[in-house]
């Protein structure tokens, strides 16, 4: 019996380390970065060095840092394109932060979805929370939740706060409760254009571009779109604004795929996120019509 | 016995546990993403969020995300470029894909160095094919291997065909056998200038720029070179063309490191693939003389 | 007792395989890569497949790629703005390589923080060592560390040399003694003012820019700083000198977060270094006055 509970000691030990072996994979334990801090200098580096200190397991990400400087609206248009695509219980952490020691929050949003996001609530939130429903949002403490000796520093709450509370969360070092105070009430959000129909038009907003192709993405979903009754194939005619100058007009061959026309020509499709977009076969149409994005660019539609 | 047989339950639930924890290092579990998209977006994040989902365990690395949009040629190029030096059993997945939604065939091939690439069949496997040699070609069953839900999109394949049957196939939740039909015959490919001698002459391609430094790379092994019986430290004749148009004509310093010759004078030397290229010491020799790279640029040696 | 001692053997194999998949944890495991390299092309991932090729289980990251090309300064910068926020334990290779070919040494530096650091030493250490103390020194022994069949390659030491070593080292596949033979005496240094305070002005460096926001940083601390006796609200007299030539003359006004001042007014704040910096509230200081960096670009401060 001595040899047998030696025995049972050495199970013990080896279910142990298996255990300690096991939690990022239990949970979540994916940690995914965004931030419009480039990659040309360390800091994305080293917030993701603080992630790593505080758990060697933990799965590190990035959606993107190439968020134009300051530009909320970007940050909220990628974490929505992005986050439905990874797992139930991934922290996404984002610095897109202009009003940076100002009176802004610091918050981590839990939707409905089961994604956790960690960033100043600036608007950042605007399309998930819309998107994926708010489950519960918490305020970070930021006195119990800041990296040791950071206390001096004013500025890099993405390294301080943002990376070292995703971290804790994601590796379950805390609990969501122990993120701060639950807060009741709504994320701030930027206002534009919804897609709708009518008068035999569909208007919408130009939330973001394709930058790589110069493809204009909308927010016109088929729903919305088919109350235009087109059909593959036929032509529609496009309307751009910026806030309320006209920036662009034309016509648009519907296609499923861009093989469908010559190159060179111009057409509407539906994108990854199948909603209505403009595009030029093989071409860019951003760049050749001057076309931006943004809550105040908006796009008109009619047969 | 009953107390033995209680703890052989639980000695099977400790071995199921490390093997959970273990198939991604028994097989190679490494996944290496390759695409046109650019890093300003979310589509790299989405095809890796759809294979974290897949499986956690997966090392999930990346060749390059900066090809130029559409150029299939670069893409063919970067894959065998880095390929050689990633472990058999690693799993690319390329995707540069001017056709979506034409005829093209989805595959994944096999080379005879243990190497799997998923990717549109354009001419992307080129290289690779013709320099790690063709094992084995499947064509990707796009019923069988397709995210679920994604039958209404038409145009993301990176994400919903090729990133969720790489992962699948890397993670082992299938077989090759199971990517779908084995194709006999042999992978698209784009026709350019192999490196030859001959009257006193070499020929060949420029494949691709270094573009940091502005280097011209050619496919002009040692082998072919050493016919032309050059000596370290001489200079050699080199023309470039562009189809037929010649773009430069000049000498350059055979060296076997930048360092032998004086800042700002051009040399031809081996590059980290061993094949000869031209470059500018401290300089970059493809903006100063316009030269650019492709299946269509050719490049002649003699003394 | 037979069928125990089957047991045994079971478990020893159990453990085994646990503590196969452990060693990176119990280590530190995570390697760390920085060059300029750019990430257009395959050179990367190259260096990361043979790492990866040495022990899967090595944790990659990356501090920037973004380097420009042959700037070492800005290398020895990057590698001391990140490196104090990585895990004692962690190797960072950097590869920033002018004089490739030449006589500089290839060496591994352990600093007292207890991080290593593989790298030419061409000056690239001139920060981290400075700033992190020097525990210890080595040479890479490049006949005994050096990728397998790359003999013929003068190259590419970034891939079969530098990530080999590092690789190696941070997965325990060899010591640190076994890196080679042990260095006394200093490591390469690229001289630099110094942040010094005397007859009422303080002096220093702008060692780099925040690119991202055209932000200007400096190496002056609080301590020094301070020896100017200004208070938050209060304006500085900033002049700034490339080698000798004076390129900015102005005031910029002492905050603690730019919220404090209105837009466009220009500001001097402590970054996330607790580095005095100097910037535009929401622009582009270094644009707009054309102020760059390095160890040749001088600024003085006074009331």
């Amino acid at each position: 019996m001595k040899r047998l509970r030696g025995l049972q000691g050495f199970l013990w030990l080896t279910y142990a380390l298996v255990i300690l072996n096991l939690p990022a994979f239990g949970q979540n334990g994916i940690l995914v970065f965004q931030s419009d801090f480039g990659l040309k200098d360390g800091a994305v580096s080293a917030m993701k060095g603080v992630a790593i200190g505080i758990d060697p397991n933990l799965r590190i990400h990035d959606v993107t840092h190439e968020i134009p400087a300051y530009n909320i609206w970007e940050a909220s248009y990628r974490l929505m394109q992005t986050a439905p695509y990874w797992p139930k219980g991934t922290v996404f952490v984002s610095v897109v932060d202009p009003g940076v020691g100002t009176v802004r929050k610091s918050v981590v949003l839990l939707t409905n979805s089961g994604h956790y996001f960690v960033t100043p609530d600036n608007g950042t939130l605007t399309l998930v929370a819309e998107q994926l429903g708010i489950k519960e949002i918490r305020e970070i403490d930021e006195v119990a939740n800041r990296r040791k000796d950071s206390g001096q520093s004013y500025t890099f709450h993405g390294r301080d706060v943002y990376a070292f509370t995703a971290a804790r969360l994601a590796s379950k070092t805390i609990s969501f409760e122990k993120v701060g105070p639950r807060l009741t009430g709504k994320v701030v959000a930027i206002p534009y254009q919804k897609a709708v129909f009518g008068e035999g038009k569909v208007v919408g907003t130009i939330p973001i571009l394709d930058v790589q192709y110069g493809n204009v993405w909308t927010n016109i979903d088929k729903e919305t779109f088919k109350k235009l009754m087109v059909k593959t194939g036929a032509r529609i005619r496009v309307k751009i604004f910026n806030s309320n100058e006209k920036v662009y007009e034309g016509e648009v061959t519907l296609v499923n795929t861009f093989g469908d026309v010559p190159e060179g020509e111009n057409v509407g499709y539906f994108n990854s996120l199948l909603q209505f977009s403009v595009a030029i076969n093989m071409g860019n149409f951003a760049e050749k019509y001057h076309v931006q994005s943004g809550s105040n660019w908006k796009i008109e539609l009619s047969k």
